[in-house]
């Protein structure tokens, strides 16, 4: 069963009252249960959220971008993605709006919506300025409460997204691209792009990259800061020897850097965001 | 847009089958898996659970306070609040329910429910002593599961707050002041409510005290356990330099200390409940 | 008021249109919120998702099959449970689902679903190997999303449990004892089953066996790798002095062993699936 492509009559998504909720707001703090309490109380009961995670590194948008980029597909048309990770709020970075193919896609103009939006297709763009639907005061730090989360509410309950503000030339917004190509087979610069719990390296590469790059001999050099390390490329990490270094595309697509029964991120010494040089050998 | 108020006729609260759940039990455990189950059980799936955070330090009733208190506006109209931070569980402390004039509050008698209670308007409260709905038998230690949850159950499915148990008199309910004046304008004593993950710093303090505190130079001193450090004015910690306190209104409306790409709490070795000094400099 | 009851005409569970979620994925990564989606997706919004917990240890089927056993009778009869924790993902362990009394359990054939599904009264027990309803193509390592979920909305839906594949005979399917029981009054061997975030160790024996241990003189010995311990009978850990070992029944239903104000597995040095002797003293 393919996952369902719910489209309203004329090609704008059809509102599913669904909201999925993605964050940095962490689970401890009571942040991302205000919003829900906002979606509650603006939406009267009509809309559902239902959290992606709220563990999103702080401020960290590559992470945010990944997540949202690897999960949106599994939800259905019509859902509104609520995506606030917001280094910038306060400043003039802007609100925005983006409705694809199939869904609408709510947060900071920080590049955070861009690779899921884009791969669904963009359809328009409009900047958040819709006062009448904010909290009021608006506060400084808090525009998942105050500004995101009354706007989503009103695509997840099928207001045209006219009345979210002007639109904005597609140009206009922030960038930000997950993968690259592997440009040389021989050598690969790839950015990290997630780190997951068990220290899995998720890299910022085309699903086809694993197979080039293991393509002849099924060993891969990754270079890090902290010295050059040999991976085996190898269906899952599980195949992996105690210790080994693997490389193998992860269930999200992406080729990724395990280390079984340790931490790939610990002995590359990497984070979300640092560069690798992987070689075939 | 303003958060909705939803009152009933008779001015009481109309129940609007949600209850908004926050706990320290954690996220690990399933204990509030298993409250959510009783919820679906005995509510029969009319009664929607919100998860404000199970995260509050075990057994700190001052945090369970902070997080109720500045997060119930955000709810619709006739939501139950159910509060479960319980340090006197199996002991005589009682449990009780608190009617408000837009919302119903349950936990334990030992201040949680207070500072929320009294902003929106206590109307009345009862012991919870109607043992048929309880599930049975009652364990010592989980009343989360056993009496809470059904009770809560009971007010957002809109039984009369009459079938929960006799009536108290408000001046036997435990009280608990998160807010302090600020007394003397030179030198303010006031206690740590809530640290949250990033080790920001919430003030016990009406919202006024810091612009009382900053008014002539826009410097603070503050004085912990672990010393004497100035803060500055700013609005938003993301203002201040790396390494600087800084004193300014959180979102949630509470005075707070935060050290920018650092932690405050550690800085002055401070927890919840701890009382620190700060002066006009 | 007892836990509802709800089952079908037939003897069959009603589908209550509820999956309860259990899973190693953690909260921190976006996995059990993909999940989540896929749920939305498959079941057109009619179906509830409720987080027992998502913080299993991971590839801990003990600890998992002891969250599902300690839990499930709270949630309403037709309860889907989706307990996704499955070291043998990938290899050729069986995706199964059982129908109970009263509810349906869909896992990996590792014991994780047995204590529950026996102690409700396995009705049948079939392999998922309806392809239709999968996720496509069927990942390697991430069968909660692609088989799992799918098949767990069907039974929720009310789909007759014959769709999802072959009967299974009962003798074929992995069984897991949570329990032991005191075969002597002096010693017990105990297995450790659960280890909450306090440090609480839950045993695997018989409610029954906290009072044949502590009959006598309310004292229990326990031994660990790091040594030997004396425990009090105590009705619970709160009545214990601080640092002093107790043994009582959690509220869970099993013999637990804490540490008042600390942690007994670390005093123990124990982990989830070592075995404890145990004596009266």
């Amino acid at each position: 069963m393919p996952v369902p492509k719910g489209s309203g009559a004329c090609g704008m998504p059809s509102p599913s009252g669904v909201i999925a909720f993605l964050s940095d707001f962490g689970w401890r703090d009571p942040y991302a249960g205000i919003v829900r309490g906002v979606v509650e109380s603006v939406g009267r009961g009509r809309v559902k959220v239902i959290d992606l995670t709220h563990d999103i590194p702080p401020f960290n948008v590559i992470a945010g971008a990944y997540v949202l980029y690897t999960s949106y597909r599994y939800f259905p048309g019509g859902t509104v993605f609520l995506a606030v990770v917001d280094p910038g709020v306060g400043t003039e970075r802007k609100p925005i709006t983006i409705e694809t193919r199939r869904y609408f896609f709510v947060g900071p103009d920080n590049g955070i919506l861009y690779p899921a939006a884009v791969e669904d297709g963009i359809v328009e763009v409009r900047v958040i300025e819709n006062e009448s639907v904010f909290l009021k005061p608006v506060s400084t730090s808090f525009h998942g409460r105050d500004v995101f989360a009354p706007t989503a509410v009103l695509l997840a309950l099928g207001t045209p997204i006219e009345k979210v503000g002007r639109r904005l030339p597609l140009d206009d917004i922030a960038r930000l691209e997950l993968r690259d190509r592997c440009a040389s087979e021989g050598e690969v610069r790839a950015r990290v792009v997630y780190i997951d719990v068990f220290g899995n390296v998720a890299l910022g590469l085309e699903r086809e990259c694993t197979s080039i790059l293991c393509a002849e001999r099924g060993r891969v050099e990754v270079e890090s800061r902290s010295g050059i390390f040999m991976a085996s490329c190898k269906p899952a990490f599980s195949f992996a020897e105690p210790g080994e270094m693997v490389l193998y595309n992860n269930s999200l697509g992406f080729p990724e850097l395990a280390v079984n029964l340790g931490s790939a991120a610990e002995v590359l010494k990497t984070g979300i965001g640092d560069m690798l040089v992987l070689r075939r050998r």
